[in-house]
């Protein structure tokens, strides 16, 4: 069989079962989704083992100690994973909502229903517990998934699906078993021949590094849902409370800077950039955080600060739409804050924005303005997240604006369809 | 200036405006609507010269009537443009909305409220007015538009473009000029440069024929909002009322056989087929409708009309999936609801299809169960657009699963974003 007969057969099963999720009770998904959680249990043991051949191969592959780490499985791990479809089967059922109702002159009732996507292609890098969160959300949401994790957790990841179909299969004989599959390649060009069919597949999360996101959003002819980067940005305005400006900035920055929703860039107005700067520097340096500032900003901090204990330097062009995942922040001084709105709107990824003022009209101003998924207003960027937005799991972030945008739970994973009652009318 | 420059250019201004845009109240974006339909009013003239313009081109170059018909406008069209404009203008702003609202045990408050998309591209064929229908309701959405209309109507695209942006910058000062704007080239090969933008431009709509659909999703890297055509299904079951059928399948077929929302195949189940066909058949043949069956309903058909009056021949594999806009029906037999929710998810587009049933618990299954954008319950799939479904003005149907799906007015024209008011909140 061609790579594209197997993609065809993989997507065309997916279709199929597809078909026949959408005929699922919740309490039937539910039975499902916690007897794959307690098969997950059980099953650690085949699960370590399928890790243990994976880590094998990827050492011998030379890769990373950090990547080493993130495909690691260990008890721990797997509880968490048989945790995470738990809370899963409690969550509500996402399809079936009532989303708008109407009842036209003529007499035909319209609902707006949610209704499944049908066919989700999930691609990730290492970490295999993503191949349990993602097809049991997706799964909950009446979907089917093809699961394309690295390629050095191939074994991982087939056990993980493997033990979840086989689980499900005993509670409901009827569970449709490619609901759920996993790539059985690992070759590259399995991503593009499996996107290219529009027919089957409804829509593509790729979830990992801007390099993937990209990649996989070149070549695909299906909608894909994404954010490529997080560079954030913490305004403080002029108005600013000074101590909850400081507590912000450094929170955004320090807390954890490897996540997308750390900021990246401090822009600070002119006006209270002088007492700002050298009052949020110390927090800052307790970090070890590195400062890229503008020629004011660097100007300020130089003639402020004895004996800096981080690097100060100026910055260059490219580092104003640098995610660093890392000790690093940009800094620069701003003319109030139309300024800073056009700073974030021109060089920001549309992820998460913060303005800390006093002043309401410019709070507003600026929620209005910002083109983000996520404008803050006196509140660390860092709480774009689904389950800080209590939504329960989370299944990625959207920067798109086309379909869900912003932190994805279960209800953002579902579609809706109008369905329309009648007693015979024409037209 | 490479046409690569000059389409930057032009998406650079759009985004520009755009922002501007999110700054308007509604009074603001109304007035200047009801400023561009007087506008468009007075300006008959200049309009009518421009159009006469392109009829002289396109005329030259050949066109059908039916296109020339398209293309030209008359003082009754323009007045319909302009009373277009002024109902957009008094429909409720969709920007601003506040969708969802949840305070979290932290005290952040979370409110999720649309927002304007930005940057939206519509391709369109010959006529002139949806020039002027799309301009302004993607206007009152709070979006910059990008206007491609055929290249037969380029003068008069441009002058109604021009006449509704002189007009909105009387009323307003800081309109901003780049908010409308028809692509002045009609180089075929802007189309690809403009939908490579994806820094400057949200989303792009096509209208128009399945091969300029195909031809835009292909070439697109930005979000596209579409229909590829409507392959709709009514599906007679065995407990319909069979005179209700009969008004559903003639309407659906014969009111508008045109448009997206036509039928193009009846379903018949097997049980009621000896009387169902033979019912339907005069109301069809009335219309001139020519029928294309499949081996048992070309056997009942043949069996009991005597001397029928239209063409009725045996269906070949590709009539399932296409779309006539002509008095041409497919016509199959099926054995029971699974195999015309199967046929019809398989072969239909998605768009609109009918259950004619008196059975509560088999319409429910239907409609759960087929995947389009709209499914019906004993009433004619001609009522999926935007007036039927009292959306006001519609900007056009989509079968995406991703962002809207179904009949799009203004409330499908935007995003979302989230507001977050803390009181310094961090993590």
């Amino acid at each position: 069989m061609s790579l594209t007969e197997q993609m065809t057969a993989l997507a065309k099963q997916a279709k199929i079962a597809s078909r026949q999720l959408t005929t699922l009770t919740r309490q039937q998904k539910d039975a499902c989704l916690l007897a794959m959680a307690d098969a997950i249990n059980s099953a650690a043991p085949a699960i370590l083992a399928a890790n243990a051949a994976d880590l094998k191969i990827a050492s011998g592959m030379g890769l990373s100690s950090a990547m080493l780490e993130r495909l690691e499985l260990n008890e721990k791990k797997i509880a968490g994973m048989a945790d995470g479809i738990r809370e899963v089967a409690g969550l509500p059922d996402p399809v079936g909502k009532l989303l708008d109702d109407r009842v036209r002159p003529n007499g035909l009732k319209l609902r707006k229903i949610t209704a499944p996507l049908g066919v989700v292609v999930i691609i990730y890098e290492s970490r295999p517990n993503v191949t349990a969160d993602a097809a049991s959300l997706c799964f909950k949401a009446g979907s089917a998934t093809i699961l394309r994790g690295g390629k050095e957790a191939l074994n991982s990841n087939r056990m993980i699906a493997d033990v979840m179909v086989r689980a499900a299969s005993k509670v409901l004989p009827n569970f449709p078993e490619h609901a759920i599959q996993v790539v059985p390649t690992t070759d590259r060009a399995a991503i593009p021949e499996l996107l290219s069919l529009t027919s089957y597949i409804d829509l593509c999360m790729p979830r990992g590094g801007e390099g993937l996101i990209r990649a996989v959003t070149e070549c695909s002819k299906v909608p894909v849902i994404k954010h490529y980067k997080g560079v954030c940005h913490v305004y403080v305005d002029g108005a600013a409370d000074e101590k909850m400006g400081v507590e912000i900035v450094v929170n955004a920055k320090c807390q954890r800077p490897s996540v997308c929703n750390a900021a990246e860039t401090l822009l600070v107005d002119k006006s209270i950039a002088g007492t700002f700067l050298p009052a949020v520097y110390p927090g800052l340096a307790a970090h070890n955080v590195e400062l890229r500032a503008d020629a004011s900003a660097l100007g300020i901090l130089q003639s402020k600060l004895n004996n800096p204990q981080t690097t100060i330097r100026a910055a260059c062009e490219p580092d104003w739409e640098t995610e660093y995942n890392d000790y690093i922040l940009n800094v620069k001084i701003v003319d109030g804050i139309n300024d800073a709105i056009a700073h974030i709107n021109t060089h920001g990824s549309g992820h998460s924005d913060v303005i800390v003022t006093a002043d309401e009209t410019l709070a507003n101003k600026f929620l209005q303005e910002v083109d983000s998924a996520a404008v803050y207003w006196n509140a660390s960027t860092r709480f774009t997240d689904g389950g800080e937005f209590g939504m329960g799991a989370e299944i990625g972030i959207s920067t798109d604006k086309i379909g869900a945008r912003g932190p994805m739970g279960l209800d953002e994973l579902v579609t809706y369809k109008w369905h329309c009652l009648g007693a015979g009318q024409v037209r």
